[in-house]
């Protein structure tokens, strides 16, 4: 997606480890006229999926998953990273390593939220080696939801994650995609 | 707002410990289309305020914020709740008490996006004894920027940090108030 591409370019930073620091318009702070037309993108993509649910994780895949649902006038659903006092009973459960923090976390997400006459369409706003997309696929094998698809902001294509998930199978977009990066210049796959 | 009201009444649980579940579809789950009419009532009260950004904290603040921002034609930012790689140097910090969690936590925000030049509309989707809404406005009070507004989805009037903060002098306008509630009822008030 150009408009995605573009901006990366101009505002994105990369920093050592392999962190696209997007701060400024995707994941702290966030430019909701680009988020808008990033829904309408995910929607062109995977309008034709008869998609009941969309499904991510918190924090920062909230913002686009809700964006997006409007299109889709479907209801968002976000699996939680801790436990907590308002979570009860009956969850499904999956432990997500965690690139950015260095640590294992459970993502959870209430049973009743997801049952087999769900076809979600998975949003996140990153992907890199895709343990957090394989907890919300766990998740959703649980429940017996059909996976639609699957729509990503920015795919580290370098670190392989989004490659293996196509090579499953799976219906994978994302709205760009970068092969190389390092502080003087960032390459994005056009296929 | 009648709307949300009615909702709260049909879906709502309350559980001991005066908590609230709303999670089929403001803070789990997620209706879109709700938000939308939620995100257009906090347009009406704050329409006049200049606001240049909305400020909210993850995770279940992020949704309405996003939804309500495209209203307003303004970014949001969200204060993080843990440190992480993504977050470098220098940021604004306070920490919070959780009510939901029962432990501290230090809520963070880069202080490059947040300035005096601001004129923030601080939105969140619960209120109860006003601790995390607290901490963002010590954060604004850091960065110097002016708070416009306090806007709230869903105020627990009788834990008494919503009048608190009108009695401060703050311009706070919350969706729904409930004066009590038990499990066998839930009291709105109307002013």
């Amino acid at each position: 997606m150009e408009l995605l591409e573009q901006r990366i370019l101009k505002d994105g930073k990369v920093k050592e480890g392999n962190i696209l620091k997007v701060d400024s318009f995707l994941n702290h702070q966030i430019d909701i006229a680009l988020m808008n037309e990033m829904g309408r993108e995910f929607f062109r993509l995977f309008r034709g999926e008869a998609i009941t649910k969309i499904v991510t994780i918190e924090a920062s895949g909230i913002a686009i998953a809700a964006i997006a649902a409007q299109y889709f006038h479907v209801p968002i659903v976000f699996a939680k990273k801790a436990k907590s006092k308002n979570i009860d009973g009956d969850v499904y459960t999956s432990v997500i390593r965690s690139y950015t923090h260095g640590n294992d976390y459970t993502a959870m997400l209430e049973k009743k939220f997801l049952t087999p006459q769900d076809r979600i369409l998975i949003l996140d706003d990153f992907l890199a080696t895709g343990k957090a997309q394989l907890g919300l696929l766990d998740i959703a094998r649980q429940a017996g939801a059909a996976v639609a698809g699957i729509g990503i902001a920015i795919e580290k294509g370098f670190q392989g994650g989004g490659d293996k998930l196509r090579e499953a199978g799976y219906n994978l977009h994302s709205l760009a995609v970068i092969d190389r990066m390092d502080p003087e210049g960032i390459v994005f796959r056009h296929i």
